[in-house]
């Protein structure tokens, strides 16, 4: 068998001991606001006592890199999958979320950090288990990064061969992997932080402070509240505007700040055409919002680029329903939703680099058109793709829109109407949240049938993990010995 | 200047007297019917005076091969834009269709092979105006063939470098250019020949058998009964939907089968992966409507394979109100009108070779996930594919679906609704005829404004001429001497 037990066990018991460490803190939660705990001490002992018999098998310490790479798939989908069960335990025990498929999806929906939710009085829930929703989002946004620039370069395959675009910075951090993966966590940590101290100092609680910095950093979206942030201050609206933009952020860019390496970021084409492309859009609009709606400038401004940070960063926090903005307006919304933030952050969907990509094809494309004779090349970050890059690239958009396409036939073969269908799986394979229709920023997605919340939080796990590497999973090649 | 005017005139005059033919036989048809012919006699005037006129300036016999590309793709756009302009006259002087924009819009849908139209009652025109408003589609259908077939590849650039692909024939025929587009002329006549005799044969007059064989060898689709094909036997839509298959098939696999090379046809992938799409879209509607709907099995696999049939071959006839049907089945034509026929062929679209490629990168992606190690080529044809290849259909796609969003957001920013905005952009790029929403197989585009209608007819123009000509006279690389 190509699967390596010892590797499974090994991530498998830190999973589960990460996560009871999760339950511990929620707990304390709990106790502060006289909640019972007792789903919390339950699904503690369940993950702490299987994660520490797990740890036993772990004998032999191999590298996560083994040598066979589909066992490194599978661990990892299967991971994500794990966590989405475990995670999903207090939701039941306490019964707070009736139902295995509403609490799966749910957990499924923090870890993914896609923040889709089917609750629709959030506020009727103990403040414990919002805490823990929350937290899910946190743990899950620190994973995604590890996946994606820790772990995936050294498959050297294609789903995260974007990332290899930076392969002059994978060669030079090789050696000190272990001391990157710190220093990113210190960022993520330090940005938390800031971002929780700044909600404070806006008159937010700190628990509700905490949860909203675990849901932005992590590009997740939950909020503790039932109408996410628009009850609060254009401060903290702002606060969380600029934070939403900092986790969409490649973590590198961060690590090189850090480290003042600012000709990298001056080079960084991706980081600088999502800032762009927030800007474009954020401006068109917020300029149909102010002249079409009984807005103010600020108050367009504001509820513009807020939205449109939020759907292209995929949190998915809201300041307003933009079903009731006029619909060219939120048509462009949902347009957005096959953007997606830069590769290296917690953000999911199809991601910049690859759009930077499609659109410098193009360009080269008319460049030849007009010039026959001329040789042009393709560049990103100053180096020149390669020819097998961009077919990477094109199967991987390919393969992004087909499964769109088919999710969206599926939920509408089973009964929900387009506009909800389509945009439901658009917002869960990238990440994002709220979609268009009954699933928009004031609905949810408790009314959806059990299969199509199944269907939806598969494909949150697919999406989060750059589709190939659930994908391969489902071909008969992978399973051949 | 790089525009050559001589090429112009020479273009402009043959285009102009091919058209004064056109109007000839309308005439006739016109007198056959005792109905006024003044305005195809007016008509007639303009376009062969002018014709005549400018055919003196093509003194020096050049051949159109220009040495300089961009006044080819000046002299294709244009050709295009001066057919549409010149056809609408009899539209306009007759006063059957009132208004330019409407006339320009029938026209153009005419000769792009589209059949999207503004009218609401056809039947309540002159026999002699709906026969031209058929004949537009049949001398736009072989003009885009000849175009597609002989002149593209000569330009050896980018949109057109899909039909390269059959290099070796291109090569191969170089030398007898003329007699192979004198022989794919006698196919097109052939068929629209075969397709009167067997409709004929099913008891439907000479007159509507005409007008329906030009609007299906042409893959076009107007017709000149209210409610399309609906009011005929089986008989009659069972030979509709056969020569819609061989329409929208390349003509160059028309030309091996009658050179009895039939090796040349097994070894086409394009029209193999063509048929196969039909037939498995074809079988998931019908199966749809047969078990969803009180339909026999024959009546359920007529309707469902004609309406999938017209939409992929982008003729665009219909037998029944697809839109009556259940959502999943409406929006899987709706899906389907993003694939097109086979190149070469009078379909337009994005076109099956394309899709194919994108198929056959994902499985080389699949193949390389699974071994990172191994080295796998993209083949058409038995041929490897170039990665120049590949990027130019990445920048084709991408170029077709960014077209598509920013037409349905600026269709949906003068306030048409999405469903009818999105589905009357799709339809109108890939040369398809009827929509969704109000423009559906019911509804006709009449109550559109005049804004939309115009962006509506350029964009079948774009779509018909493979977007990147007409694109390309938008860069201002293009006009730079």
């Amino acid at each position: 068998m190509f699967i390596n037990p010892i590797q499974l066990c090994k991530v498998f018991s830190r999973l589960l001991l990460i996560l009871s460490c999760g339950f511990i803190i929620s707990i304390i939660v709990g106790l502060l606001y006289n909640e019972d705990i007792s789903a919390f001490v339950i699904s503690f002992a369940i993950t702490f006592i299987t994660g520490s018999l797990l740890y036993q098998f772990k004998e032999k310490s191999e590298n996560f890199r083994s040598k066979e790479i589909r066992s490194s798939y599978f661990t990892v989908t299967t991971s994500w999958l794990l966590m989405s069960l475990a995670g999903s335990l207090p939701y039941l025990i306490s019964g707070s979320i009736p139902g295995f498929t509403n609490a799966f999806f749910e957990s499924a929906s923090g870890f993914t950090t896609t923040g889709s939710s089917i609750l629709s009085d959030i506020e009727a829930l103990p403040k414990s288990i919002l805490f823990w929703r929350s937290l899910t989002h946190w743990i899950g946004g620190i994973g995604i990064i590890v996946l994606v620039i820790i772990i995936m370069p050294s498959l050297k395959t294609g789903g995260y061969h974007l990332f290899t675009l930076e392969s002059s910075f994978h060669e030079k951090i090789k050696p000190k992997i272990k001391s990157v993966a710190r220093r990113i966590f210190y960022i993520y940590l330090l940005l938390t932080l800031a971002q929780t101290v700044l909600l404070m100092a806006g008159d937010m609680n700190l628990y509700e402070s905490l949860c909203h910095s675990f849901g932005t950093v992590a590009t997740g979206g939950f909020s503790p509240k039932n109408d996410s942030l628009a009850g609060y201050s254009p401060y903290i609206q702002y606060v969380v505007m600029i934070f939403m933009i900092l986790a969409g952020t490649n973590f590198i860019i961060h690590y090189y700040i850090l480290k003042r390496e600012f000709t990298k970021v001056r080079q960084n084409d991706e980081f600088w055409f999502y800032l762009f492309v927030i800007g474009l859009i954020g401006l068109i609009v917020s300029s149909a919002l102010y002249f079409s709606m009984n807005k103010n400038m600020e108050q367009s401004f504001r509820e513009g680029f807020f939205q449109v940070i939020s759907i292209i960063t995929c949190t998915g926090f809201a300041t307003t329903d933009y079903l009731q903005w006029p619909v060219f307006a939120w048509v462009t919304i949902f347009f957005s939703m096959f953007l997606g933030g830069c590769t290296g952050s917690t953000a999911g969907g199809i991601k910049m680099v690859r759009h930077l990509v499609l659109l410098k094809n193009v360009k080269r494309m008319f460049l030849q058109e007009t010039s026959p004779h001329g040789v042009f090349a393709v560049k990103i970050n100053n180096k020149k793709l390669t020819d097998e890059f961009n077919s990477k690239i094109l199967a991987f958009i390919t393969t992004y829109l087909m499964i769109f396409a088919f999710g969206s036939l599926l939920l509408i073969f089973i009964g929900i109407g387009p506009q909800t269908a389509t945009s439901a799986v658009a917002t869960c394979m990238a990440g994002i949240g709220p979609g268009i229709g009954s699933v928009g920023p004031a609905g949810n997605f408790a009314h959806l049938p059990d299969m199509a919340k199944t269907l939806l939080s598969l494909l949150m796990i697919m999406g989060r993990l750059e589709i190939y590497t659930v994908l391969i999973l489902f071909s008969g090649k992978f399973w051949r010995v």
